[in-house]
């Protein structure tokens, strides 16, 4: 696939350039092993970190070649956990969230690769500064946590900014790629690949209740929105510019606007959310996809996701190329 | 030039898929005229509606085939601008922020092309039923007003949607697009072509201060917000969702947050915030351009604008076809 050979490809030596998330929760070892073996690379969800948890998704990659992610804010809490992890070898560690530079060190000291999450301009220069080998700009169609700017225009604002400051650095573009188009418009806005979330989130591998992979065959992207009302239920301290793009639902039209009062009576209101998302009950808890909604139509293996995505892609290059680009 | 042969440009019989939009008082004749004259679409920015400055501008377009877009909220209160323009007899007349379908008729009975810009796919289905020719999908990068949707996810979704329901009916992306690398992105979308308007704002033609022109030249996309606050001063009523992008400045900053407290002074405000607009003041008063801001380093003229980004777009689709995707 010549027309999907890119920096990232040859850098990681990897057949495809996708990337999956390391989704906190749903992104287990078995999904990040599927999509490593069908030729992308994937990342295990560190999320908030645990070291018991990562233990038990480190082996259940099998052996496969993965990455994981943290959120860095949490991390900084507990820094032991990124010394275990190395420990598992990672091909890759992604970090998001916060200051990256504390974790650089030991992470290319163990021969990981550097991948940072950015959401502004300041965000690159900080991961540029840590010595990252990857920056992945993150647009706010992302689900999950993110920051206001578009994917459409961070990702060449990055590139122009790599390309003067620090060549040598991989860009992915991430955020509302589901697809063989958003591939294919992620490579002409400059970037050398993509991490792709929302659509790992419905593979069959992702660690995900049933009942919240119906709920993103039922929604478009108009039926989400970003909100803090996740994390004030769950008294989790993320900072500004933070927030988290999840499911419009019960739980967000009621909360969502009345922060203040979820903060007082959060310690109550988490338990019916808590309960609510381990039920699979798409409509009283944080249910985590992002505007890809709207693209997502069938829960699939991984591989054949990533086969899906890259073919399409490589066709719809193609074809424009030749003067084909008319909508099918 | 094959590559951009799309079914925008065969129907409209154009040579290239770029529209200049509909920008309220800063699109006049002559950035319309010199838009078409570079094998373009120039639309004229009817914005609120005032007659005689449209007389002057159709004027000032000096018979060159260009179009025209109104507010749609805004006409809905003097309905009877809309017959007087179509006297210019526009080749497209488009709609946006309200119901298109008390004017749908009039539109094409006059011979002129429907355009509708659409947020969501809400208003792609009312924009449908109004029979629009051409739908513009504008994602929340744009400059001046809009919503919160991602141009990324929002144009594939409403690809599919027109490709199931009115496949006849051609598609426009919107909001952060400035170079050939987001008309590129646009066409694997599944767009037939583009509306720029952050891009001519700063074109020689545009019916912009100085002062202006210079900050955006000086501002990245990070530098940019959505909020009502220049609506709010202006007491003028936008319905929801919408909301302004405008430049990041000191009047933002002092009331972005505190829109109530605005309405209260707005009528004192406004003198200042006018007066800091005639003056070409960008501190102090709306300046109104979007997320491309990031990708803007020269003041140029319409016609070098339409030709740098189809030339780009077109050397890029062709590089990644040939497998060579890598950035420069
Ligand atoms: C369920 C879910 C959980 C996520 N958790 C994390 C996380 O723990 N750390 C992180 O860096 N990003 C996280 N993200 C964001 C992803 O890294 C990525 O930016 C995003 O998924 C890309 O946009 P997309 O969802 O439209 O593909 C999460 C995303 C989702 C959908
Ligand atoms: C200065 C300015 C004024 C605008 N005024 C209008 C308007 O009156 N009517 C309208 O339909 N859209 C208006 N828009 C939005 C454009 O139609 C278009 O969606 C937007 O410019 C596209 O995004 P971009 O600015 O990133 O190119 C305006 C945009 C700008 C930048």
């Amino acid at each position: 696939m010549p027309v999907l050979t890119t920096r990232l490809t040859e850098t990681l030596q990897i057949a495809r350039p996708v990337v999956s998330a390391p989704m906190a929760f749903a992104a287990g070892g078995a999904l990040a092993a599927a999509v490593t073996r069908a030729g992308g690379l994937g990342l295990i969800g560190g999320g908030y970190g645990d070291a018991e948890w990562l233990a038990a998704q480190f082996a259940a990659a099998a052996g496969e070649r993965v990455g994981v992610g943290f959120i860095t804010w949490s991390l900084a809490r507990t820094p032991s956990l990124l010394e275990g992890v190395l420990g598992h070898r990672p091909a890759a560690v992604m970090l998001s969230f916060g200051d990256p530079r504390p974790f650089a060190p030991a992470i290319r000291a163990a021969g990981a690769r550097l991948i940072c999450q950015c959401q502004t301009l300041r965000h690159v220069q900080d991961a540029v500064e840590a010595g990252a080998d990857i920056v992945v700009a993150q647009g706010s169609e992302a689900g999950g946590h993110g920051a206001s700017r578009g994917t459409l225009t961070l990702v060449p604002e990055v590139a122009d900014h790599l390309a003067r400051h620090a060549p040598d650095v991989l860009l992915l573009a991430a955020g509302g790629i589901a697809d063989g188009r958003g591939l294919a418009a992620a490579l002409m806005l400059g970037a050398d690949g993509v991490l792709m979330g929302t659509r790992f989130w419905a593979a069959r591998e992702a660690l995900v209740p049933a009942g919240h992979q119906q709920a993103i065959l039922q929604t478009g992207g108009d039926g989400t929105l970003r909100t803090r009302v996740p994390d004030v239920v769950r008294q989790l301290p993320w900072p500004e510019p933070f927030t988290a793009r999840v499911r419009r639902n019960a739980f967000t039209e009621r909360w969502h606007g009345r922060e203040e009062e979820l903060a007082r009576v959060a310690a109550t209101e988490a338990v019916p959310y808590r309960a609510a998302g381990e039920a699979g009950d798409a409509d009283n808890t944080g249910v985590w996809f992002g505007e890809a909604a709207g693209l997502i139509h069938a829960i699939a293996p991984a591989a054949a996701i990533v086969r899906e995505v890259c073919e399409d892609a490589e066709a719809r290059i193609t074809a424009a190329a030749a003067g084909r680009v008319r909508r099918p």
